[in-house]
């Protein structure tokens, strides 16, 4: 049954293969659902109206698959892609679930471990290419310390930035058309992991080789972890003109990471972050990086993948409610939010310029200006009862 | 009664007028401490050891003082500091306190409140440079926003750095040595701050106009609030070359900001920050920016002051004995700690450096690489049990 | 402009004297609204509809008035509720303002302060009593320490069970029909608050000389800042007997004590909240303890109040809607949430039954219980749309 | 080589086989050491010093072992314990790994799960009561719930305390010596557990058929997740007399469940905790709930248990230390914390106490009361100072 909050190819609505795959397995219980067919989960998600899947390379291709698997996998994978027009956006690297990255990948102390995990990233980057995607995330879950006398963070983030620096080298020499997106988290599965917030991520972007071919893919949950605002940081990324990829899922402050269904938790938070992607004309994929409940069984799953698009649909159009509402227009007058984007010395910093703003103010009536009222109560309120649906 | 643990200008500690001057205000609670003298600070911190003083335009000069009361203020503190031979290493504005910035100084809405924000800054900038400061701190507490309707993150990026330039600006035109701090902070008093993490403040850095002149002063308790390792934070400021500035105190994670005195709160970071400031040969200052608990009396103010030097000499020590500890030097190399110098790929990211790292690592026996131990227990353990002077 | 979601007294929505009165002081800046005359609360909250109002002894009465001007102000006060017919349902004393009460007040260590404490609250019990209030809230916001070596928690807990008999003592010797609610918050003003959430002062109840007297008054901001579930917290509240009186506000998890606007952030437990004291019968106060933001002028803090009132009754009518959906009640179904109600056990645990429970269990096939899915995902999504107005 | 901090069996350490059995799987992760032999658990725990193991009853008895493999099982284990001398004082159940407790065990809404999970329970009663334990934990780790729509919470607590009455009933039905200890967490694996800290878990006890029977198991990383301080929660079921068993590990406020060695976070707070401990004259268990990084191979597993038990060792020494330490002695006095034992109204809360009381105080000075100095920073500067081993 159709409505207004039926997602369509047009969305740009993705989802990992481990996310619709995840077995609700979590540190203190087994796996509840059984694997899930990565051709399944093509078929099950175009049905739902989503634009394509993403995945790390073990998800498609099983470690220790030979040649011929891997061919005959891909194969079966790209007729259901074709089957269903779905697409491949994004691929990443598994770096964290096997053991010998235990102690880290990129940023490992012992060369051979370093090694090992940019050859099979370079591995999944041409796995990635051979399927289309033309963003590849980097989410380091392993790069990170409990114990800190163990590792100097200063080397680390030169191997850090070693390690992307090879990764844009071998994607220029192959001529792919890839960005690179490196995905922040402050913690978890590690004590500490580096490059923990958006900021942390953008700064250290500054400072890599090719830094026009690496971004950033912001999540939800990691950002939301640490008590930052999602959106500010989101808006951060876009002013940086640095959001290349993005992460949604929902996630309460100072817990575990939970990788609930979009919407479920943090919703003023979430609808502003769709107002502003929306605004900002932002064309990419809207990736569901989060998975169902361990109380689902495999129809759960489903329920859980389509509650991420359709709360996604209903925060755009309350966003373009927002818009359209003359009572919230008008308290953003108020509130004096256009002008905001008004250059506080219009001229530039020249030294007349400065002089010229020392002299004026110095005629200001302080109390005038602090006297005044912003409606920010009435503003937000209005706000509150668009989201519920009360206007 | 000096021990070795007793400062020393050499030392390099510094304190904020405003911190020893904590009246002992709080949300719920009235003042418990009388005003003290700026002059009487300056004395009393030169006879406890302290290198020199920081303050805020409006906690040396107060606000409404006439042009002769300024400078008889002027004339008195330096005095204080001739006498005393204390330094004025940093300045900063407060844009906080007073009503006119309610909604913002830099980033307000209203043009003249932020021409007000910049003109007031521009004004403490030359008691700054009037009083030998080298370093500008720039803490923007009410950069930020509750209702997130009425402020456009991105505009107010670009207010912020305009303020920003300008100040640069100014300060070039005058011709005065000075380089700006930013500080990061995530909540408190704002809803959301803008610059939430020393991340977000690094990242910002780069888009400015001489960014070069620009750079951070993260605080122990800012970075710790939101969960953060601090020494990680500031150990990424070194490595972006951005480290201008550091305020020191104590917080507990996910609590209201609470600048506790040094080391009373996060020993183990505290620690390694320690260790990380003096191994890096840091030569700048080593900034309290805290406060006495509600409980003092005027007395007990001196305490807390002598407390943070003294905590800050004992982790020194401790940095010492660590570098000078044979079982730790052991356990160092079993977690292959000085390998993590060493680039992952030595000749560079060469098409053929690329392809021999590929075929290298398919000779690699990842059961081997993963059956490792890496000793962290052990090593943290003796860390431990050099911090709790055990060892 | 009423529609329905205006409030009338028969929604028995109170407002504290201290929140409509907040003048928008925080830890970093100065009060930026005029003061507000207690009188024009009153009628500026009746107007709005609201039932009553509670206050501080010193929010009414300030410190050092004598006999004759308490005199003139409870007149005055009383002839305002007479006009409006508004109430006075609760009141409650300021034990935190104060310097005296600096190092704690029913826990201080000094035994004066400790006297003094319990002095005033008797005060303020007949203050209350005269007024009509029925509830007697106590929040100890200086009940803690930073500096754990100097206060024993037993002891402590000895001198606040103490107090709270003796208030107890006093009231029933005096006639009154009063019961006391303890006010639970972990953190803020102190480092560690005694009794920091509901839990801890439940059990605290049970220890004190009459458990039927003191029950509980929950804070949204208090549990959350904590980041615990209040509506479990109210649901605990009301399994053992003890709401009593409840504290409405909004607040994000790991940050300062903010205070907002009912509903503002934590929309969801807001939600669960209004569905669990509606449908649990709760017939007491619906008490807004919160403020207006600091970018408020003396109107905003009207906005304020009318936000809280309409937020409750827009989520009050979302949860009757959840009652009457088919959807939704077919989901709990499928969660088999009906059949938490039936005992394990139903003849209660003999020897008999317990032996009839183990021999039963061993015929069960736990596959086929582990299988069955219990659409959470479903059920939660149908909550969501609810929520946002999509269904 | 044995120092002063080598641990023996008068110690009263104990570990659970999980911990040094621990794995080093994790949420995204996959196992890195061999499983460990129980047997061989107890022969090197004994080695190094330890009194007892704990276990699950998976732990000990895979699932699904016929009874002639469970004789085999515990009569090798037996040996092992006689052969060491090693104690068994605690057990508990395994009530969140199997799918079938996926939606609660206890509180699951399906009647059957929750016989499974009672009858799963007697079972383990009954196999540590063989063993000889006299302590049975209940940690609910799947008693909570993410979707709240889901689940009744006073329900909830009706079926919890159902269950936990059953248990009592067939403890006192066998005659078994045996008490039970709640252990509270907020949350993980659930979004939000019930019982969530000690004082919720307190409280419920006072609702129990047999309160004297039941108690706490405080943890140290569950009560640190929510950033309430352990010490003071260990303190508060001293008070109640209902510390019954203790968990002793590291956490940092508001992360995933950390599990650390002992002392390796939280110096501060695990020091007042172990002069809690050992000043109440605790005659109970020491153990350890943690498990080695995941960094560490077999060995690193005894590094950390010895770290654990040194570092108890080590924080006694300080608590010692701290009551003979002169300084600190005098500085208490200064805070007056030996007054705060004395009561505040000696005879008790008479009419004629609670009337003398209150004339008495009409007298005071409360500007004098206010002004003293509690020399709180002295205080604790002195007790961070000998914590770092600095006095």
């Amino acid at each position: 049954m159709a409505d207004s909050y039926t997602p369509t190819p047009d969305d740009h609505f993705t989802f990992g293969l481990w996310t619709v795959g995840n077995r609700g397995r979590d540190p203190f219980g087994h796996e509840v659902r059984p694997p899930l067919d990565p051709v399944d989960a093509v078929h099950r998600l175009a049905e739902l109206g989503a634009y394509g899947v993403n995945f790390h390379d073990d998800d498609l291709v099983p470690p220790g698959s030979s040649a011929t698997e891997r061919e005959g996998i891909l194969k079966r994978f790209r007729r259901a892609l074709d089957d269903t027009g779905m697409r491949v956006p994004m691929a990443t690297t598994n770096l964290f679930s096997r053991p010998v990255f235990k102690e880290g990948a990129f940023t490992a102390n012992d060369p051979a471990v370093r090694r090992f995990a940019i050859a099979k990233t370079l591995d999944a980057i041409e796995l990635g290419a051979e399927l289309g995607a033309t963003t590849y995330v980097m989410w380091g879950g392993r790069e990170g310390v409990e114990a800190d006398a163990a590792k100097d963070v200063s080397a680390a983030l030169d191997r850090y930035a070693e390690a992307v620096n090879i990764c844009c080298a071998h994607a220029r020499d192959r001529g792919y058309e890839m960005r690179f997106a490196l995905e922040p988290k402050p913690n978890e599965p590690r004590g500490d992991l580096f490059l923990p917030t958006v900021g942390h991520a953008l700064a250290f972007v500054g400072e890599l080789e090719w830094p026009d071919m690496v971004g950033l893919n912001p999540e939800f949950a990691h950002e939301t972890m640490s008590g930052l605002s999602f959106h500010h940081a989101v808006a951060q990324c876009l002013w940086h003109g640095k959001l290349f990829h993005i992460d949604l899922n929902a996630q309460r402050i100072g817990k575990f990471d939970q990788d609930f269904r979009f919407g479920s938790e943090g919703i003023r938070d979430a609808f502003y972050l769709v107002k502003l992607l929306e605004e900002s004309g932002w064309d990419g994929m809207r990736h569901f990086d989060a998975h169902a409940y361990r109380t689902e069984d495999a129809d759960g799953v489903w329920d859980f993948a389509r509650g991420c698009m359709r709360t996604y649909l209903i925060l755009r159009a309350a966003a373009q409610r927002f818009a359209a509402d003359a009572d919230i227009q008008e308290a953003l007058r108020v509130a004096q939010a256009d002008r905001l984007g008004e250059p506080s010395l219009p001229g530039g910093p020249t030294p007349e310029g400065i002089a010229g703003l020392r002299s004026d103010v110095a005629g200001y009536d302080e109390d005038a200006l602090a006297g005044r009222g912003y409606g920010h109560e009435r503003l937000d309120q209005l706000v509150t009862e668009l989201l519920l649906g009360a206007r």
